[in-house]
């Protein structure tokens, strides 16, 4: 089957945490956007199709056949069994979907470092809030999130370092895309964290090592971070 | 079985997404916190137990025999189909959880208009923030999030005024909760923005009325809202 991904054209963003378990998959699949005659606009046209039997309120989404998908979260619980990328019992399958919810809760909170207000205004228009936001992100937040998955690896008394022993799941893709972002915006904070993650961070190195991540990340389909996307780098969060 | 509630003894918040599912099914469950001897300290204990396998990141979870479960659309998602309250196909699966997950991503909104900066500070310490957040919520999120579900009802061309026709689904009794905790929060943009969803309004009256629903909602289980939980009511949020 090719699966049809929808999302924005110029970032990571959401959309990341699908085309990284499509790509180490090797599944066939299909970045709709990128598609110059499809773009943004095109994206957002199909969400306004009124027949549309199950509209999505925002991209991401997947086509797979007939199915129409959305929810970043809800995509990966349907793609997991289908690229073995989760295992094939039910307590597995809640507990993979319960860690990418919180992976979703964590991703949340990184956008709102320079979105306090929300997106109708500009990062400019709510730097002040921003600031106020980051220092707690960066104090409370990151600290907490990263222990607690650092807590997780270290109950998995297997030696393959992944969330589940082994095989990978999509749940490790997901927190090698939460590093690789969180080291884009907040270099000097992982700078300091990470030495008390090393079990998330031997993660990060050994998904990043995947041969066919590998060829993604070096080739054009991985969209470099930017200063659109979801996780953004202003030097002046991270100041005293 | 009897399930085990965890989550916060004084508040609706989210565990209430959890609890109009299980009052309307007629579940035998116990809301462990509510036990005095409990309370909110037991359930932070209950996490930190170094031998949980599968340790939440927050409240609420849920204890289902062996399984324990966070993250309230998983727990929905894990009862829907033992409650009979959503339908067995995988589309119909599929399609309640991505709008469990679009409602869940609204609350989230809902509860930025009060706290924009996160929890560590108090609502006094950054009121000025919630109410440009707010103001941002009154004019864009309320009407897109409304309109979103109003369209999708209309799309359902079943009289039963449910998401999927009928029977009744968790989505509706969330949906129930969402409109409300709007009208305690918002009641003036509520008031101006029911009468451009009337199908929701009708579904809100409709789950209000099923005999379950109606015995839990004048008992001492269901909790008042107050200025604690996700939805509270500070009337300079509304005012111009």
């Amino acid at each position: 089957m090719r699966y049809e991904l929808y999302y924005q054209p110029s970032i990571q963003g959401r959309g990341e945490f699908v085309r990284l378990p499509l790509e180490d998959a090797g599944a066939d699949y299909v970045d709709v956007a990128r598609d110059p005659n499809v773009g943004r606009p095109g994206v957002m046209k199909f969400i306004e199709d009124p027949s549309l039997e199950h509209p999505p309120f925002a991209p991401p989404f997947l086509k797979a056949g007939k199915l129409l998908i959305s929810q970043t979260a809800n995509i990966l619980q349907f793609l997991g069994p289908r690229l073995d990328l989760v295992a094939g019992d039910q307590a597995s399958r809640l507990w993979a979907h319960q860690l990418q919810l919180t992976i979703a809760d964590w991703l949340h909170e990184a956008h709102d470092t320079h979105h306090p207000l929300g997106n109708v205004f500009y990062y400019e228009e709510q730097s002040a809030e921003a600031k106020r936001r980051a220092a707690v992100f960066i104090t409370h937040r990151m600290p907490k999130f990263l222990g607690y998955f650092e807590r997780i690896l270290k109950r998995n008394t297997s030696e393959s370092g992944f969330i589940f022993g082994a095989p990978v799941s999509y749940v490790d893709l997901s927190l090698f895309q939460m590093i690789e972002g969180l080291r884009y915006a907040f270099p000097r904070t992982m700078a300091r964290l990470e030495t008390q993650s090393p079990r998330l961070i031997a993660l990060h190195a050994r998904v990043k090592a995947r041969p066919r991540i590998a060829a993604y990340l070096s080739s054009a389909r991985r969209l470099p971070f930017n200063q659109q996307g979801i996780f953004r780098h202003y030097p002046e969060l991270e100041e005293d």
